[in-house]
């Protein structure tokens, strides 16, 4: 297709497309002749993936270009693709170390680690941005005085641990590779507003249910 | 306990605790004498609750006080209580209802509320922040290429709806209903952040167990 079909289908203005191209953050198209150029159906997916991490995801442009770098890294398995480009989205500070909350934080979760059976996030715990965010969420809940550890967290784990398992058989029913990864990455991007919405929707119908519509 | 002690179990300095007090965030102590204040355990709770709001949820001075509000109002049933509570955080934009996608993300929403069962939602459906915030997400999945309706919603939905039971059978074990109230607005806003962190944790668990290290 011509630049103006990939930018009605994808509903990317014309100026913004090729900005993306002159960044690198969407390949070239096949050059027909001096002014004219063909695009392809993965141009129109790598463009809706680009558009979803800046506009939905706010991820800045040099980002973005490190996310994708991973994508179309063919040399990594798929465990380290999806990891290194779900990583390079923006992540929360480093936990102080120091601070008696997140010192407790840690002791709660390797134990809630230990409780799950979590072997694999236990040997990822150094390197991985969701370790220390949840790190950071168990400081917060306990320095306003609410003394919340791995017992109380690990039913929560247990349903989010089967929402992991439907995300990924989602994923997995995708026939390409590079369809698979770009799912993973949108998903971590739309599916945060989705669930959020989900689970405040849920906690409208319970309440309701529980003490009626007073 | 005097005003030192109260900065000091709260870690709140006792600058910003009487701006909170000339705010009306806090209520005033009892006065013992021209200088001096004593207050009481409740004003350490408000605190905690005044500091999350404001230092995690980033809520504005004026929301706070709009939240209070409708947490001291006593003539309010508790569904109301906790709805004009939560409703008064920071929420979504309005959807555009000309957008093809809104449209046809109302028309998934709706099936799912059917489908689920969800009959207090539905009637919520107008007036509720969180169900709008639905219809955005699943417009947004939509815009880009993902045709997610009801049908894929459905599971992602029964397991919210586990987790908010798991919130509201936290939240009644707490012996008064002032701090049965506070819990469920500290939990709206530090749960999110601890949700996210399991699930991106999960989903690592979950990937290197499927797909080992590589």
């Amino acid at each position: 297709m011509r630049l103006a079909e990939l930018s009605e289908r994808s509903g990317v203005s014309t100026a913004t497309i090729k900005y993306y191209l002159r960044e690198g953050l969407l390949p070239p198209g096949r050059q027909v002749n001096t002014t004219t150029a063909e695009y392809e159906e993965e141009h129109l997916r790598r463009l809706r993936l680009v558009r979803a991490m800046i506009q939905v995801g706010r991820v800045p442009v040099a980002k973005v270009r490190e996310v994708l770098g991973h994508v179309d890294d063919d040399s990594l398995g798929r465990s380290i693709r999806l990891g290194a480009a779900l990583w390079a989205l923006p992540q929360v500070p480093e936990p102080d170390e120091d601070d008696d909350y997140v010192q407790a934080a840690h002791q709660e979760v390797a134990g809630l680690l230990d409780r799950l059976g979590w072997q694999n996030a236990k040997l990822l715990a150094t390197v991985s941005p969701a370790y220390r965010s949840l790190v950071l969420a168990v400081a917060a809940f306990r320095r306003i005085g609410y003394g919340w550890g791995a017992e109380q967290l690990a039913p929560y784990a247990e349903l989010m641990h089967r929402t992991a398992v439907l995300d990924l058989d989602f994923m997995e029913a995708y026939p390409s590779e590079a369809e698979r990864v770009e799912f993973a990455i949108l998903g971590a991007i739309l599916n945060e507003p989705l669930l959020r919405a989900l689970h405040r929707l849920a906690q409208e119908e319970e309440t309701t249910r529980r003490y009626g519509f007073e």
